[in-house]
């Protein structure tokens, strides 16, 4: 893997960390399960996606840095925790950077095994999406992915993005900060003008 | 994998996403949720089974036509939700079709890797299960598969059928069709007569 | 694998297997929900261990005397389940041994598959613990080992005294035992002592 995807790959990792520690604090969780909380943020997209693509050992497994990343992001959390706790409830800030970020590292591992476009595509938004999807259900929440504000939509729209990008011989790098601005750019409108998928449900509770 | 397998299983993929569709609806989840919920009830329980015994990468991964009917099976749940939601809450129907197919295809599968008969039986019943298992946990629910009508037993019953019938000779695809369908008679039966498994607790509450 | 490994792995499956069945009884669960989820609390964290490795097919595949011994213990837990209850409150017993035994083993593992030791440490608190938090999440309640006494830093420290011994050549039963005893040593003397680790949280509910 070559040196810019490691870097862009270790801010996700430490972004989630500060996600999961922050929502395991809402919690008060104690000190342990915060950093357990952070750990599984942080790595349970990319784990989902290695399992899946039979990728072994996982990513986090073979390179003791994430770990330490980890550590500090949850440190972060913890000694940050009102300016922290603010930033997560209004933009959902470092979700969303995550949630880009390992979207398209989850699209990079898709096209270099050669999957089918639509499984690429899925294989993103769920390596993007899943680490804050298995956080929420930690702390015994419905994961905030399935019904809040255009998250996993974002993650979609960015990926095909990216894709397009590929298709048309984009420098790679560039190809990544756009995709990843575009997945941050969507959530930020969505989050400040309330924007929401239109509703399959009648006004009226069935 | 012979024709009759990819057939079944679609079916299997097709009902569970109608399931899942439906159970995240009755959620009041958004149409991004929706489709995530019906995706991992239909792969859930493949995905952990190939992950298990190490068929990388996962079935719906080399193949894409079961996005593509999990994507329909997701819209047929949408657009025809009240009698669908009629049909899971009386019968549990799409369930027990789901869960009969995977049953089958996870014990097939156990077969052909030359698994102990008990682990084959295991991994028949948690791929068939599993799928409704992370369903309800997706939405804060204790899984149905663990506290009502026989639910697993049936799973369970239907897999020694097919071994049996392994055992015997029985040509394959009747083999599958008839565990198949007691595994849905057994299933309809516990529904319409109330049928459960002997209570293991005191009357009063303990 | 030796022998010793194997029924020390036995003893610790054994006690999962109560733990979970217990807890399962807690939430009334039938009883083929009892037998699930001992199952899953049981090979939970080998399972997560061996997909992370990439070990396959996984450790209880290979070998079914561990659903004999899961039977066993779910059904010791169903016919005891008064006395139970009463050591799994008080000294939570059956989740300490079995936690003690499982970091040692996933320690093990990691060792010999060569692994960095900070993600040796990690995959070895991962083994003891991940049967717990996925049983948690089973009857849809808060992992207990995130927010109850020192259980995740007692696995920690027993792994920190494991792999001090290898390092110091000690023979690697007696390094076993030592190890598993500290685990439980720290747990009895916290919940005796109602021991925890220092919070993060200002005393007022913020």
């Amino acid at each position: 893997m070559d040196e810019v995807v490691t870097i862009i790959d270790i801010i996700g990792v430490f972004v989630f960390a500060i996600s999961g520690a922050s929502t395991a604090m809402s919690k008060r969780l104690d000190p342990f399960g915060v950093f357990i909380v952070a750990f599984v943020a942080s790595v349970g997209g990319g784990t989902l996606r290695d399992m899946l693509i039979g990728r072994n050992p996982v990513f986090w497994m073979e390179d003791s840095v994430y770990v330490y990343v980890i550590m500090a992001g949850a440190l972060v959390a913890v000694l940050f925790k009102e300016r922290i706790a603010y930033l997560r409830r209004t933009l959902s800030l470092f979700d969303t950077i995550g949630l880009a970020i390992f979207t398209i590292i989850g699209i990079e591992i898709g096209i270099r095994f050669k999957l089918d476009p639509v499984i690429v595509l899925s294989l993103g938004v769920m390596t993007g999406s899943f680490g804050g999807v298995i956080r929420d259900i930690l702390v015994n929440e419905i994961p905030v992915v399935f019904h809040k504000e255009v998250y996993a939509t974002a993650s979609l729209i960015g990926g095909m993005f990216y894709m397009g990008g590929v298709f048309f011989g984009l420098d790679k790098f560039w190809n990544e900060i756009i995709s990843i601005t575009v997945i941050i750019i969507i959530r930020i409108i969505a989050v400040k003008y309330e924007l929401a998928l239109p509703s399959i449900y009648n006004k009226k509770k069935e």
